[in-house]
């Protein structure tokens, strides 16, 4: 067992974003993106954590993403507010846009929420967190990369086209919150399994040939599939209709043919929709809040699980107590502060 | 064998029309109540034809549905456009708000379109498509009966929670559209397999005490389950949230409790989200409904089919052949038109 490190989640967010300027990002987007990756780590979500460090700078040194771009906002005092991120990280886009939203969304009862020409970086789950701090609900989704095959189909078209949604519960409860891929696993997930050997549970994923395969090693080189048959299926082309097409920027095949590769993050955009439970409730019996509440101890009390709750109960126990990091983690932590993109292979 | 009759799509419509009017029904509600019902015979929807007539009725005749209170608009300039149903059916009330949405959501690039207190009845597949034929892209979702537990519970609580999506492809084309319960199955589907003694396929449902089964009866007893699991179970909850909770109306729990049977169409409301593709693609490269077909013909090309493709080759079918009904079903429309509510049991 290797000694771990602990840190607080102020202390390893100010040593990201110091990574980050030190391999070139402004410091806006630096800070901007250290927030979502210690996010991820604070909640115990290792897969959007400190790991995606390097495949943030590796995408950097690539010149695939501008390092200071300073994202705009651009307003007509309509439902659509639109960031434009000049090729950045969309991170420091979301953040000047989601004010805004949350605010036009009180004022007029729903609005969106554009982000265009952004390299795409982040779990959806921190922004609709954001905006339910807002005091809004709010749903959001994107493209990514064309590796998952329509339901009944035999390659790879769609994304793993995250969709989330928040619910706010005020100051004194985490908010009710989903975020999940629309394909069945990750690829991560299929890539764990190659590593470890092991085959695939069925109705994963499908070869080259479009026939249902469990060797990861033929998934990947084939296609994932959908969750949920054709219903999960239509939802994602649903994602790839209304955050790639109508918002005027790259579906995710278009992403994979703009970088031809799926290491680096993907350029894309991202929609988000708020709505006000306020606006919407007003004049009618009942106050939202306090009737989602028994929504929710309904579900509860029958022994099953809001989502997120795992994230949350982790969340409160490193802000309490700060993150552990294994030694490896924190010594590649000093590498990347000591020698920056020169530590990117 | 039994003769069938052919009947052309509007002679149906006002046929099924006279039935509502002879029933109770104002002649609005009957005209709105017909053009959906008669919609569904047309796209071979049986499960949402003429079959449904006798339900409608008997909710009338049970008293639980106001036959002539007039749909009320109301509109205070922002994003979100309400409709009062006033205790009736909720087609006549989705067609006085349908324009006024489309119009706000070109307006302002998104809006919302509200309804409550009606009892409800129609798939939502006829409203995204009204929609479309407005120019505009339309998310629908309510909820209804509770009938089915979330993800890893026990108890009834979520309903059959339909959501339902439409893109418009022009004057040319049926629009993209899905629309789809959010259990696995339908209840009427289990209530098939009962009939036919033949046991259900796993994961459908569970036993009153929270276990699996594939006994039909022990599964109308119990729950039904979400599709996809967690993520089927979550979007469900989103819409008790969004299209019950928030807007004022009844959640499933409460629809059911109100009622107490599932023989009659239930009371709650309704959330309908229209945005306008050229708003929120006005300023980006390309068109977004030439880039749709483009993916459109992605999937298509490679052996998947698009939802609903079903639904359209039979509406081309009996727009221009007509509808072909059983002896029977002549004989039962005759029948109610004849002698109105005392057709019911």
């Amino acid at each position: 067992m290797s000694k771990t490190v602990v840190i607080s989640v102020a202390k390893l967010e100010a040593r990201v974003a110091s990574i980050f300027g030190k391999g070139g990002l402004s410091p806006e987007h630096a800070a901007a993106l250290a927030s979502v990756i210690v996010a991820g780590e604070r909640d115990g979500c290792k897969s959007h954590g400190i790991y995606r460090i390097e495949g943030c700078l590796r995408t950097l040194k690539a010149g695939k993403v501008s390092p200071d771009a300073k994202p705009v906002l651009e307003d007509d005092g309509s439902a659509i507010l639109r960031v434009g991120a000049g090729g950045a990280y969309s991170c420091a886009a979301f953040a000047l846009g989601a004010p805004a939203l949350a605010e036009r969304a009180r004022k007029l009862g729903i609005a969106a929420l554009v982000i265009n020409d952004c390299t795409h970086f982040s779990a959806l789950w921190p922004e609709v967190e954001t905006l339910n701090g807002l005091g809004v609900a709010a749903i959001a989704m994107c493209p990514s990369y064309a590796t998952v095959a329509p339901s009944g189909g035999s390659q790879p078209l769609l994304g793993t086209n995250p969709f989330a949604f928040g619910w706010p519960r005020g100051e004194d409860k985490p908010p009710y919150v989903f975020d999940f891929a629309t394909s069945v696993a990750a690829r991560g997930e299929i890539e764990l399994y190659r590593r470890e050997g092991r085959q695939l549970p069925e109705g994963w994923a499908i070869d080259v040939d479009g026939k249902p395969t469990t060797d990861p090693e033929a998934a990947l080189a084939g296609a994932m599939l959908p969750f949920g048959g054709h219903k999960g299926s239509a939802i994602s082309t649903m994602i790839e209709l209304l955050a790639g097409i109508m918002i005027g920027d790259f579906t995710s095949k278009e992403a994979l043919d703009f970088l031809g590769t799926t290491t680096l993050a993907p350029r894309h955009g991202e929609l988000i929709i708020a709505m006000s439970p306020e606006r919407f409730a007003a004049g009618r019996p009942g106050d939202p809040f306090a009737r989602a509440e028994v929504l929710f101890e309904a579900i509860v009390g029958q022994g099953a699980r809001l989502p997120s709750q795992r994230r949350f109960a982790a969340r409160k126990q490193t802000l309490a107590e700060g993150i552990a990091l294994s030694a490896e983690e924190s010594a590649q932590l000093d590498r990347l502060e000591e020698v920056g993109l020169a530590a990117i292979s």
